[in-house]
């Protein structure tokens, strides 16, 4: 008997170091930003650390576009737009002659970017409104079928961070939450956010148009309404963190000055807290930009989170490699 | 060595066996509401069932006020609401002349509750906003320590039913994940909802008003605004299921009109699906009301339960005790 329970003993230890052992972040550099996810999420994790956080507070919340997949040459929901337009056309003869439709028709993304954010607006609610939820759910699964980046002619759900994979599942492996909190559109991340990253839709929060409950034909639906219900980007977010979620996050990830007060929410917690900028420096493998960038600007973030100490990813230093498909 | 095998797998029968033969809504009688309940669970837990739902999709919505917790002599958030309207009075001289908080102070509830929506909306926002988020939660905890029920003389959060406590813990038990879908405050509850019924605060969904971020002497703080942000009640339900966890519960939980939309909603799903009332039978134990209450009336929800075949629970013949206090 004794040496059964000593086996038994023995085989616990070695799959322990095992598991010790094992890299929970190997697409990850050995650089000091690496270094200080693992000490952080040690300290909170460790019972009897002075900075334990028990399991059900250990909330992170991710920003999704240019956090956790690539957001040029514009926004991944902006090519969506662009196609719905695309393909609702025939529908809406009117666009040929109507601005900012018939830019986007004529295929001139100078004038539809020009348009600003009242454009962009007119095209989100003519594109994502007026169907069920259910139905709007099918039409951005099938668009995720079809759809090619322009510069890879990869499917958009395969220009996601490997980093950022492995630290998401190294967070929730050790007992942390994570949530998307991002300004892109709720329904357009939880038909595919739990198969990609492993985030179910009620742990997705992003901007919303209101919707609309109804019978019809005794069948109940909700209706997507074209008016804005809420915009979770900028101030907005630590709002929605607070109205979904109902508890101060203690780490935040993010990548432009639409983090920053996401960041300074979760910094202002009493705890140990963490603050995660990814900083585009990666030309070649990815895209550089930050200060003067159209999508994802990133400038008094960079300029807060070099006082305050948070730690910025330099893509091009810290990461082995971008993109699942570039595993060997 | 092998009888230590043999041991072990015996223990670990045994305590198969008890885990099984433990009745695991001990406070339930034998009737058939109990018997729809553990059926349904069954249906959609065991692998190999034609009803089968993996986990993931395993999603729970319970209403709270008469559903959770008692609704008379009123809501337990108006007493909450008449009492901040007390406490705040000496900062407010000119309530003593203005309706409906003159009534509020002459203890003269006939004219608070004559005012109907709009004096309680008005009493709702002179007391729940102003504050931050962090202060608002702390004046609901604080109120909870010192308020008791007028008729019990217990504090509210003892105010729940063992039965439903039971059935939560039984669902979480295979693999649901239990929300609120109130339309009482989000706020309101969220500070207390872990500790009594073991939901976290990112599972409750309730009414809420508007949020503000700002920083104040740089430390980053959300006040609540004066004014609405969502009503979770009635068709607004389903709304703050679809905009809160983005996918259709299997199961739902109500006792008033005000959750018929929320159990169409869940019954109108592909797969199996309970919905399920609390009917208050008990005048004795609890409260006997249904057609015609001021508070929880529940009139067209009990005609389609019955046309629907919706499981009614009769609180007098189905539980055998109402509150935990009540426990020998």
């Amino acid at each position: 008997m004794k040496s059964l329970l000593m086996k038994s003993i023995l085989a616990l230890l070695l799959l322990a170091n095992a598991a010790f052992a094992a890299d929970p972040l190997p697409s990850w550099n050995d650089t000091v930003q690496k270094k200080a996810i693992l000490t952080f999420v040690e300290q909170v994790t460790r019972e009897g650390s002075p900075n334990f956080v028990p399991p059900a507070e250990r909330i992170a919340t991710f920003d999704n576009d240019g956090t956790l997949w690539s957001e040029q040459p514009m926004y991944f929901q902006q090519a969506f737009t662009l196609d719905r337009v695309r393909a609702l056309a025939p529908l809406h003869p009117e666009w040929k002659e109507k601005q900012p439709f018939k830019a986007v028709l004529e295929g001139d993304l100078k004038t539809v970017f020009a348009g600003g954010e009242r454009a962009a607006i007119e095209l989100v609610m003519a594109s994502h409104a007026g169907n069920t939820t259910e139905e709007f759910a099918q039409i951005v699964k099938d668009w995720l079928v079809t759809a090619k980046h322009p510069k890879t002619g990869r499917p958009y759900t395969e220009m996601v961070y490997q980093p950022m994979l492995e630290l998401l599942a190294y967070l929730r492996a050790n007992g942390f939450k994570t949530f998307i909190v991002s300004g892109g559109g709720i329904e357009f991340m939880r038909p595919w956010t739990e198969k990609v990253y492993g985030i179910p839709p009620e742990q997705v929060i992003g901007s919303s148009v209101k919707t609309k409950f109804e019978l019809r034909n005794g069948k109940p639906v909700l209706v997507r309404l074209p008016e804005i219900n809420f915009i979770d980007d900028n101030a907005g977010k630590p709002v929605g963190i607070n109205q979904y979620i109902g508890r101060r996050p203690i780490a935040a990830f993010g990548n432009s000055d639409g983090d920053l007060q996401m960041l300074q929410w979760t910094t202002a917690g009493s705890g140990a807290s963490f603050a995660l900028l990814v900083h585009h420096t990666d030309g070649e493998r990815e895209w550089a930009y930050d200060r003067t960038s159209s999508f994802g600007r990133l400038d008094k973030a960079l300029d807060e989170a070099q006082a305050k100490g948070w730690t910025v990813v330099d893509m091009k230093n810290d990461w082995k490699i971008i993109y699942p498909f570039e595993k060997k």
